[in-house]
Formats: structure tokens, C-alpha cells, sequence
């Protein structure tokens, strides 16, 4: 049993690719002539909004969930999350055939609720408070025994994450960059694990709101800090670094760029039309820090990453 | 020179694809786990939303563009088209560096003539009437002597939409069906030919809506019955079959099956909810007379052509 501050290495990302590949897709990687045009780049968008449950983070749980020993296995896993890892989990767990709890404040969306049923996982109700969701959190571990499965702040998650630039770079020769959004930073602590030992000439762009910049001034200041209840439409975006992500982002990103809400929702809509695909606001921040930032990666081969694709059609941030 | 009523064969259908394979993307094929529980079929999405300029359109139209002589070339081609095929023929004709003119009524979507004119064709309008069409374009060509590319009765047209399933077949073994959008029928035609010569065995089903049924009651009656001015939310169905198409359609489409106004949205949510994909109403057909017509498709494997996805944003049918 690793401790909680274990730091995941190439042979974790490897372990967790053998382990997880039945269980999500290889995504594919498209480009537009269109945008390549208008950012004077060349981008190639690594698309997890069409993995398995509709984000990455199908990766990162499901190395969690089958990495378990039956034993542990047995009493399920649990989690609170009223985004895509708790959808995610419920995924991987279905698919293992154990039980899962995602704990969820009561006034989450309901299709949110619903994605998690929809796996065969049990929603569990807290108030909208910290207070709440860790009261109730803990009851639920107590009652069941099941393992906590944090979203990000687990190096079983991180290893997982970080396949997807394993990937990335087998499908796409001679990226000079890869650009991905930033929350509480699994995806870019996956990322700079995998580029750091595998393509270590790969500069590691984080991108985050402009409202929720805190991974942004952590990284300018050396240390974490911790923003109270941000608000953007990027809402994956809006949780804090923890330790064993920070310790990546310090280590290895390159730069932290930031977007506005208009700019966010102007770069989503642009993928949408021209891309045809169906994204969430926070898949469409890097997009829009690069047409925010041209100059940092003209005439660059640029990685995109598409972090999910489950968006509420019903709440379309233009409507 | 072959005349206007030539039946396209497998032979051109090869040509096509030689000619037009520098031109146009072999496309994806998406599945969804979901949406075969749902349906009981196992169901293979050819996704022509992802097609250069967003439609199966460029096929036909690159092949019609790169068909001509250097002669014919340097004088242009022309169409009326308010949809896909105006903005594909410009697309494939500012590929081969010609000019191109699309007559268009001036009530059209703005966004329409911006896309013809974003691949550098060139607008011009016309009353929205059909004699005022007529007139128009008769000006056109006679001024520039540009070679008329009807958007499916049209023999090169046909043969070039006719490379999608060839590509379908390769990608996905033994289907036992095909089910596509029927409007005008040049890509019904295009699939009939493709699969009666290469795979018979494999059914082909034209998918219409109830409001747009002229297709359907043509099959019927075994002879073309055109409707005036239909009003369907599947905008790119409203055109009658002309006499080439109704050759393929009467010869080779096993069934014409319809869905109602509110079955194709429904469909068309569902798809972009669960795929991740952009895609127009008239794409989301297919799949609602899928959803309507269980027993047809249960327990088979069914190709089903995602036309196009060239959609306004800002004015979904569920806003």
C-alpha cells in the first residue's frame, strides 16, 4: 500500500495503460485547416469527450477501480464529485461489477445525478457545504468500507490521466507542445509525468479561466492557493491544486495561461461549428488561451486536449 | 460526353475515388453502447458531419470539379443551392483554384452565403421563386459559360456520394444494413449503387420525415410524385427525386421509412448528447425511424450515414 503522497512514475502511467485499455477508447485525434488558419499553429485536439462516459477521466478511475484487490474490490469505491469523475467512477466500477457512492450536494443537476445512475452507482445527498459533504462522506465510508478514490489528488488517478499523452504522441509526430485545461490539475499532472520521461522537449501549457485563476497565481507565487467558490462557465475548472498535483505543475508546466469567460465561450463554439463535435466550456479554455496567445505558439505543432463532452444541450452558454 | 439521363456504374464509382481521394477525408465511424442498448441493433455511425466543409456533399462534388476537362475548368462550374451543395462546390472548386457561382434565394441564411464564400465561391441572389431562380442562373451561365453541378441529378454526383459506403464496407464487416437520409436521393442513389454491385446481401433503407414524405409515397405509387414546398426541421430533405435518383430508388432501397417532427429532434439530442457529435437535423433521421421501426433493425448490425453538420448554433431545434 503506497502512502497518500506517493508520487506516480513512468511505471504506474505503464502499469495503468495495460491495466485500463479494454475498458476505455484510444481516442482519435482530429484537426481543422480552419483553426490552424486562424492560431497560425498547427493543432491536433486529442478528443476525451468522446472516451467512454464522456471524459478523461474514464482513464484515471478506471485505473483506480481495477488496480483494487478483490478484497477491497468487494466493498466498493466512493467518491464526491458533482462533475465528470463521479460519472466516471460509477463507469469503471459498472464495469468491474462492484458498488459504488458518489456522494453529491442535493442541489447538483439532476442529469448529473442521473449520469451516475446510469452506471449502476449510488447517489448519496449532502447539503451544499464542506461541512456537509465531509460529514456525510465519512458516513458512507464507514457504513461500506469502500475506498475513497479523490478526483485528482491520488497518484492512482494521475497515472491514469497520463496515458492519454501516451497516446497523444504515438498518434502525432513532432509536437513542440500540448495544451490542456487546468482545474484541480490531474489531467496536466498525467501529462507532465508522461512528457517529462517519455518527450521531454514537449512544452506543458496549463489553461484556465481568468475567474478561476488560482492554479495561475500558485504557480507565480511557488505555493498553493486555494480560491473560495470561483465562478466561471468552465465549471470543471473550478476546484483547487492539491499537493501531488502541484508538485507536477511546479515541476514541469511550462506556463499557466488564462482566458475570459467570453473568450472561453467564443473558443467553444468555435470547435463546436467548425469541428463538429459537442464539448464542455472547460475542453474549450486552451483554444482559447492560444487565439489569446498566438505568439507563444505560431508555427508550433501544438497538442490540444479535449477533456469532455458532457455538456447540459438544454444550458448552451450562448443561449 | 455522356447525356444527362447516364446511369453512373461501379466503374465510375472507382473512378471517383481515385479522383477525390486527395481531396476529401475517409471519415470516422462511430459506435455508441448506449444507443445500441436502446435500439437492440448494433448500430455503425459513418460520420460525414466530419467531411471536408461538414457534408457527404464534397464526394459528389469534388468528383464533378476534378472530373472536367482543364477547357471546361477554366469557365467554372455553377449551381441553386441554399445548402450543402453550394458550399461544396466551393469548396471543391476553390480546391482546383476555379471560379464558381451559386445562385442562392436572398432570403437565405446569411451564414449560408458566408460559407460559400469563405471557400472563395461566389454569390449570387436570385428572388425566392423558381422562375426567378431559373432566370438567374440561365444569366450565369450564359455570361460565363460555367458547367451546370446539379446537387443529385447528376451522374458524377451520384458516383462520388457512391464512395461512402465504400468506405463503410471496408471499415465495418458484415453489415446486414445501410440506413440513410433521403431528400433529392443522391446519396441513397450513390449507396445503392456501391452496395448492389459490392455487397448486395446488405440492405439499404432511405430514412425521410412524415412532413417530407414525397420519397416515400413515390416508392409507393412507383412513380415520382413531387411535393410544393414541404416544412420540415430536416431542412436539407425538402427536395423532390429527380429521374436519376428515382432509378436507384426504385430499383435497390429495400423500404422508406418515416419519423415525425418531434421522433427526428428527439433523435437528434439523443445523438449529440451520447456521441459527442455536431450534426443537422436531417442526420438524426436515420436514427429516428431506428428508434421507431425496432423490429427492422433488432439484433442486426446497420450502418447508418451521418450526412452533415452544418447546423446554426444559435437556433437548435430544442431552443
Amino acid at each position: 500500500m503506497r502512502d497518500a503522497m506517493y508520487i506516480p512514475t513512468l511505471d504506474d502511467m505503464l502499469d495503468a495503460r495495460a491495466r485500463i485499455t479494454p475498458h476505455i477508447h484510444r481516442t482519435p485525434v482530429l484537426t481543422s485547416r480552419m483553426l490552424n488558419e486562424l492560431t497560425g499553429a498547427e493543432l491536433f485536439f486529442k478528443c476525451e469527450n468522446l472516451q467512454k462516459a464522456g471524459a478523461f477521466k474514464a482513464r484515471g478511475a478506471s485505473n483506480a477501480v481495477f488496480g483494487l484487490s478483490d478484497e477491497q474490490a468487494a466493498r466498493g469505491v466512493a467518491t464526491h464529485s458533482s462533475g465528470n469523475h463521479g460519472t466516471c467512477l460509477s463507469y469503471a466500477a459498472g464495469r468491474r461489477g462492484i458498488p459504488c457512492t458518489v456522494v453529491m450536494p442535493r442541489t447538483a443537476p439532476q442529469a448529473k445525478k442521473d449520469a451516475v445512475r446510469g452506471y449502476g452507482g449510488r447517489v448519496v445527498e449532502c447539503e451544499p457545504s464542506t461541512s456537509s459533504r465531509e460529514a456525510v462522506f465519512a458516513e458512507v465510508v464507514a457504513e461500506t468500507g469502500a475506498e475513497f478514490v479523490h478526483p485528482y489528488n491520488d497518484w492512482r488517478v494521475i497515472a491514469g490521466q497520463a496515458t492519454c499523452s501516451a497516446e497523444l504522441i504515438e498518434q502525432v509526430e513532432g509536437l513542440d507542445a500540448v495544451v490542456a485545461p487546468i482545474g484541480g490539475g490531474g489531467m496536466i499532472s498525467g501529462t507532465c509525468l508522461t512528457l517529462a520521461n517519455l518527450a521531454p522537449g514537449i512544452r506543458v501549457y496549463a489553461a484556465e479561466p481568468e475567474q478561476a485563476d488560482d492554479a495561475a497565481r500558485s504557480f507565480r507565487a511557488g505555493h498553493i492557493i486555494a480560491d473560495d467558490a470561483p465562478e466561471t462557465v468552465a465549471d470543471g475548472l473550478k476546484v483547487p491544486l492539491k499537493d501531488l498535483t502541484w508538485h507536477f505543475v511546479k515541476s514541469h508546466v511550462a506556463d499557466i495561461l488564462t482566458a475570459s469567460e467570453t473568450e472561453i465561450v467564443e473558443a467553444m463554439k468555435l470547435i463546436w461549428k467548425r469541428m463538429k463535435i459537442v464539448m464542455e466550456p472547460s475542453s474549450a479554455v486552451p483554444l482559447a488561451t492560444i487565439l489569446k496567445h498566438p505568439e507563444t505558439f505560431a508555427g508550433k505543432r501544438v497538442g490540444v486536449i479535449i477533456t469532455g463532452g458532457n455538456v447540459d444541450l438544454d444550458r448552451l452558454p450562448w443561449m
